[in-house]
């Protein structure tokens, strides 16, 4: 299988997101822009704004090739002459507090040493921590990962859990998902089969969410909400800009800045030393940001 | 000139200024909190929130020491086995749009193998740039640089015009301002002339400040401004995330983050893609965020 039939399947997969999305909303329509990357390649990214459901959020496709410069020889796993990437990238602001952001990425790389590898996650992170919908949502991972190999999912939770994380906070951004990266022939599947499990995380995507929505969309909103969402989101900006490991590829690679940063929230706020008064829901969500918690049996 | 000689004139530099920002605002006083670095030093972190010019202001003095950590080795250009640095470090974000942000920061550090330099600068980042203002701000930086030597000046000009840079926006932060680090005896200049340098630099700070406040304080606010200055805050939010090496160091050196981090405004928002409309007041501050403008001299 070869990069162009993945990069035609990554395109699918938007397309086929974007839709999903869409319906999801029931209101705003995801506007799209193509560009051009300077060094090779390009991408089409699609912004859907100020929905009834979703504030901003973006699902990119790119498709990015070319030489591999010092800079990312410094700051990145990527080594050899040459690189092709494709991949999509997906992150969602709604607008309730009671609703989760959720980002979601699949990526393919190649070199031209010959070497391959698929990565990407899939993490959500609630303004407010609802125990049995982190758990839903686990479960709704669980179940792609069982269908490939025994061991993706446990693997590649402790793996969000160790990434999606602020060190700088001792918190992890939300309640975790799975990540995965430099997967290949070596795990005992063909690149066929890798491919095809990336693919069925992107479409069961959609589903989890849609799920998240159905479960918070009626709950009432206050200022106090309001005002936790946009420090919780600060720490989302937060962890992407200093972080994240596709935003930094991202804008030391030479990729479009805003494609990369539409992971931003339209607004987030910080608040020198924020206190929480105790037993507050959100004292409970700042518990519930740890490691290595088991969101399947959680009780 | 010893390092406790140097850290004392620092604290009380912090004092001074302090005192004249509660003066400049009018309303806030600032809040005090003392904390201690786990493994050596601590700081006294000042913050002023809610004033009358000032949203949220930050004025933090701290002295922190002990080993070199791998981290510290790999992401700065500390070596040596063991560290001393104390300094103080300035953010504010007024209320007003026609207000600017403001940004200063001293610094000592020195090793355990008998290296130590200062560092530091100063620079205005204006929501809207006005160029007599930014002449002014620049004429005062240089009647201080001159006084120990003349090349500082223009030296530290362009020094900040390539620090206080955002690549991946191909923007400067703001109108600049000066920058400089490792400075020692290698200028020429004692250690104590250094300093002195250093902390009339600081006492400078208020009075430049001040000086921008007169100017802009009286502009009418429309509700355009205020979404301006949100997108402008968030832009300095990227700098000091993605790019600014001092919260780097502060972060992985294992700083109080809230101290760090209250160089982040209180709110602070992104657009895809945002559109300015041709000489609009918002285009002609985009023309302005370029380097090498000769601000002294700008007609």
């Amino acid at each position: 299988m070869n990069k162009e039939v993945i990069t035609h399947g990554f395109r699918q997969l938007q397309d086929r997101i974007c839709k999903r999305l869409e319906s999801i909303d029931g209101r705003s329509l995801f506007h799209e822009d193509l560009w051009d990357r300077n060094d090779g390649g390009g991408g089409r990214t699609r912004v859907l704004s100020k929905g009834e459901i979703i504030e901003k959020g973006g699902v990119n496709f790119s498709e990015v090739y070319g030489d591999v410069t010092e800079l990312m020889r410094q700051n990145t796993e990527i080594n050899g002459n040459s690189f092709y990437a494709t991949g999509v990238s997906i992150v969602l602001h709604p607008n309730s507090p009671h609703l989760p952001i959720i980002h979601m990425n699949v990526r393919y790389f190649e070199l031209d040493n010959g070497k391959y590898w698929f990565g990407g996650g899939i993490d959500l992170t609630p303004h407010y921590v609802v125990p049995n919908q982190a758990q839903q949502f686990h479960a709704g991972l669980k179940s792609v990962c069982d269908k490939y190999k025994s061991d993706f999912y446990p693997r590649f939770k402790e793996w969000a859990d160790n990434y999606f994380f602020l060190p700088h906070r001792d918190e992890t951004r939300g309640v975790g998902g799975i990540f995965f990266d430099h997967l290949n022939e070596s795990e005992g599947l063909s690149k066929q089969e890798i491919f095809n499990f990336c693919v069925e995380l992107g479409d069961t995507f959609a589903e989890l969410y849609s799920y998240q929505v159905d479960k918070g969309v009626q709950c009432k909103v206050n200022s106090e909400h309001i005002e936790w969402r946009n420090l919780r989101r600060g720490r989302y900006v937060e962890f992407n800009l200093v972080n994240d490991r596709g935003t930094k590829f991202g804008l030391i690679s030479g990729g479009r800045t805003e494609s990369i940063l539409m992971s931003l929230p339209s607004m987030a706020s910080w608040e020198y030393n924020k206190a929480v008064s105790p037993d507050s829901d959100e004292a409970k969500t700042l518990t519930h940001l740890k490691k290595n918690v088991d969101w399947l049996n959680y009780s």
